[in-house]
């Protein structure tokens, strides 16, 4: 008398846990410095100092009361007008604090635009391969249906004929992650350009428009000067989710937003529309603390010293041993192609000869790839050279 | 192509929250102190002091990538066992850690709990009025039927024989919360051992266990020494849902549990479909501060003198005045019969003349009560007494 579904989702062993789990315990056995773990995404750069001076001063100085207590379900209004004014000021769009809406994270920001587009059963809601695996359930499991765009492996920007192909009027929108997890790939203007005069012609012809949800946990995190237009200023019907858990690496502290631009079709429905799917999904309101810290930090970024590092160091070094890697412009991921071409069989390779622990990318739409997150200590990078060496000969 | 149920859901007015905001308006006007608020469940007595204390050494002696990083999804395993031995401690149950889930608070909490036990269309979640609004949404948009147990108005206990004829063979659980909002009223171990020997009964009959799902934030607020049984002790198919907004006065910082004990029916699959529930919400992890600061804090107990005198002078005033009002014993509400018997009208009449903010009870469940909730200042609650007198006579 458990509800079936939601016990396999529970059950469900997940591929990156279990290698995290599987380092762990060889850890115990030969010892953590010959493990070498790439599966986590988990920040490894502390949040910028300014964060724990906000919560320092914030704890000291203010009403215990105040810092702790309910704020309205979208947040706190003067934390909305620092994250508008900081859009604003970047990207030159007239942003509101009534446009965005706080959530704990993205992951539940991600959703309760996915159930405020979910109109019918048939409701489609595409994915652009290679894309984060939690996406598959999150639409599945709330009502819509989940169409796939396979990746274009030449470049890794949008597949826009596969794309195309695939859509149809029952398509709600199009989940765009840039920078890319797991690509590390940044979508050019010109591909953003092209996607949106796609969806613009056709949400004429369907007569509904078409959105695009933008997922953006990681646009602060770019290398080179590598440019990430913000979507809205090229298309206008966009939702954007985004989280601080990467760009202040405050990932266990679950705080985010929603922000519905006015300009976007139906703005205001929608935006209702979200918060009575974040009611029902038993959203309260974000935690009171960290919204306050977002209030004083929403202009903070972080120091990319490190990150940077680690990807010259692995790209350079994978690619000089001939491994073939897509180039990473952004976020902390790289995505290698898996020598042979079985990606599984690779990953359980390196796992069992050289306690090397990398993802096969199967999960993210893009079997033949290894994902590795980069955000590690650059020590354990250079100790575990010499096992991608021996893994290729 | 917006989802009109979520939209609905996100425009609904909440008379709870339109009395607020009358209330500021009207303080604008009148000035504050001619507005007496009884509309809002704030908790208005600050955290305990080892709660910021807590906050400021972690924060300025632990590493920032461990305080704000990912935690598992259940919650950081010292946290849940500090949680898990405060427990067993204070009711002589063995807890174990991993028998805890931790949530953004109660009401996700409750909500991964119906997923979990919504097994058809026509699976039944009974409330027992009076009951927090909120469960019916939470019901009805969460793949199960609300059954609602009309109110023994006589004490406010448990209405078990009209509980008995609405039980049936799709009777999944009942939500049992006590101390009560929007009453007061804790359910003496007498209700609740008739309940259990009632849903044991019937369970057996149909063949399946019905569970108790306690919702319990009001556990640790309760007075004059009555006793509020842990009811897993009592009816071993029981599922806690906890919080510590109103506990530990943190209902901004989204923290709380479910906790499955191992002796319930089916007690792994139920937790983990409550985990694949959650996942689908959009629960990664719950805050990873506040998991360190239960973890320190899980034995702190709230000073209730704040709220027990509020308790004393108002129930003491209004039957002084010959209000009929339910005595309390837990929470910091007060339930009060409406005089004339039209709670809706009553309100609105106190609003118009008096600026006396009181929440009909028709939407918990209850009509013709109205309730006032006392964790407000005292001053605000010896200033209103003149307001009740007039509105009396």
């Amino acid at each position: 008398m458990i509800n079936e579904n939601c016990y396999k989702l529970g059950a469900e062993p997940s591929v990156i846990r279990s290698l995290f789990a599987y380092g762990l315990q060889q850890a115990a056995l030969v010892g953590p410095d010959k493990v070498y773990d790439y599966s986590l995404g988990n920040p490894s750069i502390p949040a910028p100092a300014a964060v724990n001076a906000s919560i320092m001063d914030i704890i000291s100085s203010m009403d215990s009361i105040q810092v702790h207590g309910y704020t309205m379900a979208a947040g706190l209004t003067d934390a909305r007008k620092a994250v508008a004014e900081d859009l604003e000021r970047r990207f030159g769009l007239p942003v509101k604090a009534e446009e965005l809406f706080f959530t704990c994270g993205a992951a539940p920001a991600l959703i309760s635009v996915i159930k405020a587009l979910a109109v019918g059963e048939d409701s489609e809601i595409m994915l652009l391969a290679p894309f984060f695996p939690e996406y598959v359930p999150f639409v599945e499991q709330n009502g819509a249906k989940v169409v796939i765009v396979p990746p274009d492996t030449s470049s890794f920007q949008i597949a826009l004929d596969k794309l195309e192909a695939l859509l149809s009027p029952r398509t709600q929108a199009v989940i765009v992650n840039s920078p890319n997890n797991p690509s590390g790939v940044v979508y050019s203007r010109e591909s953003l350009e092209a996607l949106a005069a796609l969806l613009e012609r056709k949400g004429a012809e369907y007569g509904h428009p078409i959105y695009i949800i933008a997922d953006e946990p990681y646009r602060e995190l770019v290398y080179d000067g590598v440019e990430v237009p913000f979507i809205p200023c090229i298309y206008k019907n966009t939702v954007v989710c985004y989280s601080y858990s990467k760009s202040l690496s405050l990932p266990g502290e679950r705080i985010g937003y929603v922000y519905v631009p006015g300009f976007a079709r139906d703005s205001r429905e929608l935006y209702t529309a979200i918060s009575g799917a974040a009611r029902i999904m038993g959203h309260v309101c974000p935690p009171s603390l960290m919204q306050l810290v977002i209030g004083r930090c929403a202009a903070e970024r972080p120091d990319l010293a490190a990150y940077d590092e680690n990807r010259r160091l692995l790209y350079g070094s994978l690619t000089a041993m001939g491994y073939e890697c897509v180039k990473p412009q952004g976020a902390f991921y790289l995505l290698v192609k898996a020598p042979g071409g079985d990606s599984m069989a690779f990953s359980e390779k390196a796992k069992l000869q050289q306690n090397l622990l990398l993802v096969p990318a199967d999960g993210f739409g893009c079997p033949g790839y290894l994902r590795l997150s980069y955000c590690v200590a650059k020590d354990m990078i250079e100790r575990s050279l010499p096992a991608f060496k021996a893994l290729l000969d």
